[in-house]
């Protein structure tokens, strides 16, 4: 229902704003007159809103256009540069960052470690590194869009507060309220895999998709869903919880009381700790020349399975078995165009994904299993983090 | 983006008269101030859109309301019997049909049999069927918003051809397209637990759920779901297929090509045949003092366990395990606020009530197994049709 005439001009304006900003970014170097056309405002209103966008600094003009006859159009872009994002990533022993401008161009990233995993000890580390990249980069708080939080668990998406973090040890924390109170900007906290599906969403292989998942893969497993365009997150925040469908009930018990559930089978670390039982049980594999067997991790076994190793690459393949079967859950309930795997499968991705396609094409239904494309996150293991910087990006354009 | 000003005018006045109409079937009894006053619209526009609306029939005057000083205002309601819709539902061996006016009220509803199930015969028996409706009615054709069609299988959202129905032997038809030639009336087609879900958040216990699932029970089962309030079909509108969700690895071979599928274990064909095998292996059981074990229906078993039969009881029972299995990875993936279960699963489902709550309340995390209600549906078998007939309503209310 149109409320145009309600005489909120105020709202509106902020309202016009944003959606022209977004418009921009999504048809950039566009011309005022298409920007009008596009829109249905008059050239007038475009022009007025345009100014403000550029006196605001969100834009540039940039050379000029083709023309249809007449004056060749200047062309509008976002400005590189002229605002800022940060990204964090918060893990069990360390966090990641990044640093993005307006148009989402990765500037800076790298990661602090935790010694102490509290949610105090993390506001601190994230206060400190938020000051150390505002300093390095000159740039003043009216210049910083805001910060966003990437966290592996449940987060309560009105007031942003994290419900639950089983491998954070974390029930019922505010670290996104606390560093609002202490950098005085907007702080936004979501879960890590509804953070890589922002990332994918917004500069990833899923701006086109409607209809996604993204699994992340790590000490834990989560899916981030989309439906209909939008971040689907159930009706208390705690949907995506892929890692815990059931993949082989003869399965170890997990944490959650289950047994054989997909984190149990597929999680890295129990892939580690599969790899380090082989060696330790004298299977033949080049992983047995490693001089710490405890040290091994999952890129040690990626790479004597590329080297040929015939049991790492058992062993990987087995994984993704077990991933194939949750997915083909997954692929026939949700029906996604597209399932982005990310974090540590990216580690060894290319090895399985024959295997992963092989198993949903015969364990799924044809119609979505055939309607399905599998990925591997080009962000490698930074999705989630450039997820988090990207947030205050989309308030900033009204999505 | 507002589009107000761009002179679109007559687009403007039905969006407008859509968006009051389903106004006031919210709000109903209304007045034309609470219109005004909820739209922002002025008083004048409003007295012309509910005139129009009036004049058309779908509304009609109703006493007067509570005054807050001054007149009091004459209310608004929706007409009931003034416009009709039709719902059918295809099923393997009959057409289930339900006549339904503008307020969504059940005015008639029967089935008739269906000899051969080619989509070429459930065309000329719906034809008939609904001849006869509008017949013995007295329903014009300009009385008459639609039909609806709901069928066991997978739909084009955008075509509204059954792209495949197993049960029916069904692939790429195109009955709701025939069905339109012959009536010159909308024809709209819809898989048939997505009908369940649309009636549920029409007129059922969904009305105020954004993100439920319906799950309906028969020779197969399916889901349908909504995500944010609005029907969720997936990328090629398979979304829901619930039915192929392993629940026992060791289970018999489903037609999908798995084994132990949730249809193979608890699908109602299913559970007739496990009766009649122990009731042939001389299971103690009053079902043994059935005339005609091959005749023996799920109504029989229920009412046996019901009585007090250990025996049937175990069989629903362990139907309900299965199903719970299932139900878990859905909440864990979807976090629904409710889950209608319905079909022949309201034969026996206040039985095994406390099994499906527990077999969840155990597998799935606690989070979501907390914020999910389990419900039986209400409205029995018909939820599908009442679906089909409500999909036309929709239309009309800009839905």
């Amino acid at each position: 229902m149109t409320k145009s005439r309600t005489g909120n001009s105020k709202f509106l304006k902020a309202y016009n704003e944003a959606g022209i900003l977004d418009l921009i970014r999504m048809k950039q170097p566009v011309s005022r007159a298409e920007l009008s056309k596009k829109t249905g405002l008059s050239p007038t209103a475009i022009g007025v809103i345009v100014l403000s966008l550029l006196e605001k600094g969100y834009i540039h003009e940039t050379g000029t256009g083709e023309s249809k006859g007449g004056r060749k159009p200047v062309m509008l872009e976002l400005k590189p540069d002229s605002y800022y994002s940060v990204g964090l990533d918060i893990d069990v022993d360390s966090i990641q960052f990044v640093l993005t401008d307006i148009t989402g161009r990765l500037v800076h990233e790298g990661s602090v470690p935790l010694a102490v995993n509290t949610a105090d000890s993390a506001v601190k580390a994230s206060e400190s590194c938020i000051n150390d990249i505002m300093d390095r980069f000159s740039i003043n708080r009216e210049r910083m869009l805001g910060i966003g939080i990437s966290v592996p668990g449940m987060v309560d998406s009105i007031s942003h507060r994290v419900v639950l973090a089983p491998n954070l040890g974390w029930e019922d924390e505010d670290p996104a309220g606390m560093l609002r109170e202490r950098l005085q900007l907007p702080v936004y906290m979501e879960n890590e895999a509804m953070s890589s599906a922002i990332c994918e969403n917004w500069i990833g292989a899923c701006q086109k998709a409607s209809n996604f998942v993204c699994v992340n893969i790590k000490s834990g497993i989560g899916a981030g869903i989309f439906t209909g365009g939008m971040p689907y997150r159930g009706t208390s925040g705690s949907a995506g919880e892929v890692g815990h469908i059931v993949v082989d009930e003869n399965g170890p018990r997990c944490g959650c009381g289950n047994y054989g559930c997909l984190e149990t089978m597929a999680s890295t670390g129990r892939v580690v700790e599969k790899a380090r039982k082989m060696v330790r049980q004298g299977v033949v594999s080049s992983l047995n020349d490693l001089e710490n067997v405890d040290a091994m991790s999952l890129e040690n076994i990626a790479a004597a399975a590329r080297a040929g190793d015939g049991a790492a690459m058992n062993l990987l393949d087995e994984t993704a078995r077990y991933l194939g079967i949750a997915l083909s859950n997954l692929v026939n309930t949700l029906n996604p165009s597209r399932i982005v795997l990310g974090k540590d499968f990216t580690v060894y991705g290319d090895l399985v994904m024959g295997t992963l396609r092989s198993v949903i094409d015969g364990k799924a239904l044809k119609r979505p299993a055939t309607n399905v494309e599998l990925l591997i996150s080009e962000k490698g293991d930074r999705a989630s983090t450039l997820g988090a910087a990207i947030i205050p990006l989309k308030k900033l354009f009204g999505r």
